[in-house]
């Protein structure tokens, strides 16, 4: 209640910051800002479609004088629940600013507003002969923005980085409506604390990101796809670990198990064995004669570890027919059941063997409907559990097998999330993997740089004794 | 005066926690931490060698009770003052401990002690055909924990980046005396803020390393190093940037200048032309038959743009005759003046030729005698001023020089530190390049990490009124 009257004290005043067609206050203009493709349902008070630093600096400002909560949203793609306006109060909505995408080839950077679409990006470095590499599956509907505030990742990943990786500088506007500009245009920069770092993946509770400068890299001239079809889903994993420690290093590392493959099959059919454990791609990319070479090296390696068949794409239709496997998993599994759960718990890359057991075990125990495939290159695997939201027994399974996901990639030596964020989702999983301590240090900064707690609340945070609920009866 | 009482109170405790050989209160022993690679001399009040984190949370944890200030510091190769105890206090010598260096080539990553020397551990990675790329010149004899602190750079940072894009995860102990895990061993890793990152470059400011799980990539298996002459220096800069944009990623490409050139020439003669204007060399690596075309392209680059002579080595001998050169600069300069002042303000690629402009302008402006190499292919170049430090008079000049090469970076785009860190020597001019703003978000955190301001006090942020000075009398 307290918090309606703060919103009512300044809702003329924010109304009169931007145009009356980028404000919005109905209930069925707010109702689209409630859910991202996670879960839970929050409705914000106020969405504004801000598109300058000015305004947003303006809407800060009169937010954190009368506290009310702040939600930064790109297209709402996150799986983790980072745009969720949990606390009601104010939206966001930077898709609407994309008016600066600007490529500087001889500073190998691009200058992009919060809203630009992240292919967009790469398609704009492609015309200087230059690639900004990150590619989160969702790169052709999600933001920069998003992208920025969750440091997103892809199958690039395993040779190219995140997000994080590739961003220079940023302008933002700080909890009480600062505007300061990190880092800058040079790939060298130690001058004091590396706050560009800080705020990509802090998931919009440290300050609001309104410019990014991002660098990047001579886009390589060829690539080059592969196929391995394999009986024993160990084996696969001794074939990454044997190509990667053989020097060379693909762009792209992805598997594929049994269930995945045979989702695809159903719902698509491409010819694909389905009586297999395990399908893996791979993608090189450089200079087309070191990786003609290359290639013939990584079939070699995947025939001795015991690939049963192993497929070189001999042009670039064929590499795209073998990536259409990859690409049709997430809309085939979900044609058997309407819920998917999407965890990205990632493990050191020599305890991918080990995790694949630790999901079967969980997937027996709970008698869960559990898919896997991922970015098995880098350890960042997609354990998708499938499920029927209306079937309350089987949520119930569902969120016990999640945890103790998030349990086994913690023990393994890896950490709860790879590229999809903490938000809503695994906030009460942070004290597990950080411990006391690690969680209050991070604590300490969040109180140090929004003191009144404006920005994005609710997210990475636990608050006393919440649990992952994946229902929506709360 | 109250420091002094501050540690006497707790000498005999901090004397119980190592054993008697690595513990040192002796001036002839004090004397050797008083001084690092730059300027200024201060003498601590005790020196520690820790060889355990245990030992580490101890002494800190004491210090932090009676306001003790606390100075880490590896061998002392620091350009910028990072290790000097400028308030007293203990300084930490890590360099003795260097018990830990695992290579673990299924995870290609190396998890190491803070005294291990950065070469040795790019050595142990080459035994399993894995390379750390992080090449700071003083890499033979730097330690890594210096290495994360200062967030070292080095000529492979064009193609490979800096130290922190090859740290995963650290162990640290806070300024309580709390010990913590960042990060991890996988790459992807978004689960909370990224404290991994903040702390590597932040000075020993923020924590204290006490281990380190840092990221190793398959090693190229050539390379090749080419040698361009120019008459210009406006047309060598073009080079650099054609060869950029031409879709080829070079390893290292660095520059020297006819001063260097002619300093190296009088100190070991190796027959380079002196009557040039630059000297720019390219080492390309990767694939045998990618970089043989590559280097063939980059030659005929060089050729239209305007080199006057383009010498490709034919062989590795070859190929460390010309990088002989480079390495000589720093020794060579040193013969013609004692006291050098080393540099690496960065600007942003496209203004390299603009910055050779302002350097020269500031040398004949204040007719100091200045040298400009360095890592041209990403703008960190190295300005030189060489001086002799009994020369008051001449001291003076420099300091004001100094002070306008940071401003002309700033101006150009770019930023005070590439590499070397903040310090003491760049401390007074962060407020140019952050604004008041930008440096008290900084401060925030550092006063939320260290309330008692006990971690290496008088680095980074100035005191009031606190000026460049390059003169000892201070």
């Amino acid at each position: 209640m307290s918090e309606m009257k703060a919103i009512d004290s300044i809702i003329d005043e924010l109304k009169g910051i931007v145009d009356s067609d980028r404000f919005f206050t109905n209930e069925e203009d707010l109702v689209s800002y409630s859910f991202d493709a996670s879960f839970g349902i929050y409705m914000p008070e106020v969405v504004i479609q801000p598109t300058s630093t000015e305004e947003v600096q303006a809407i800060v400002k009169l937010a954190n004088t009368h506290k009310v909560p702040i939600c930064p949203r790109g297209q709402g793609t996150s799986l983790s629940g980072g745009p969720l306006p949990v606390k009601g109060g104010i939206v966001l909505d930077f898709a609407q600013w994309s008016s600066k995408l600007e490529i500087y080839p001889d500073d190998l950077v691009a200058v992009v507003s919060p809203g630009v679409l992240t292919a967009k990006i790469n398609a704009a470095a492609n015309d200087h002969g230059l690639m900004y590499p990150p590619d989160p599956s969702s790169s052709n509907v999600s933001t920069i923005g998003g992208n920025l505030a969750e440091n997103a990742g892809g199958p690039r990943g395993l040779k190219y980085g995140v997000t994080k990786d590739y961003v220079l500088g940023l302008e933002i506007v700080t909890a009480e409506g600062e505007i300061i500009r990190t880092g800058g245009r040079t790939v060298k920069n130690v001058t004091g604390y590396d706050l560009t770092k800080l705020i990509v993946g802090s998931e919009g509770t440290l300050a609001i990101i309104t410019e990014a400068i991002l660098r990047l890299i001579p886009k390589p001239p060829a690539s080059q796809t592969l196929m391995a079809v394999f009986d024993d889903i160990v084996d696969s994993g001794r074939s990454i670990s044997k190509v990667l420690s053989s020097g060379i290093l693909p762009a792209k590392m992805e598997i594929m198990d049994q269930t995945s493959v045979m989702a695809v099959e159903n719902y698509q059919p491409l010819g694909l064995p389905t009586d297999i454990e395990a399908i893996i791609l791979i993608e090189l990319d450089g200079h087309p004669l070191a990786i003609q070479e290359e290639i013939l090296k990584v079939q070699t390696i995947c025939q001795e570890v015991g690939a049963r068949e192993v497929k070189v794409a001999s042009n670039e239709e064929e590499a795209e027919e073998l990536w259409k496997a990859r690409k049709l998993v997430s809309p085939a599994i979900v044609r058997l059941k309407p819920t998917k759960i999407s965890e990205d718990a990632t493990v050191p890359r020599s305890k991918i063997p080990d995790m694949f057991q630790r999901l079967k075990e969980i997937k027996e125990k709970y008698q869960i409907d559990l898919v896997v495939f991922g970015h098995a290159g880098d350890g960042n695997l997609h354990p998708n559990i499938i499920a029927d939201q209306r079937d309350n027994e089987e949520m119930e399974r569902v969120e016990l097998a999640v945890e103790e996901i998030f349990k086994a990639a913690i023990e393994l030596g890896g950490t709860l999330s790879g590229e999809h964020g903490i938000g809503t989702m695994k906030a009460p999983f942070m004290e597990l993997e950080l411990g006391k301590v690690g969680l209050n240090m991070m604590k300490r900064m969040k109180e140090a740089w929004d003191p009144n707690n404006i920005l994005n609340p609710g997210k990475i945070f636990a608050e006393e004794g919440q649990k992952l609920v994946l229902r929506n009866e709360r």
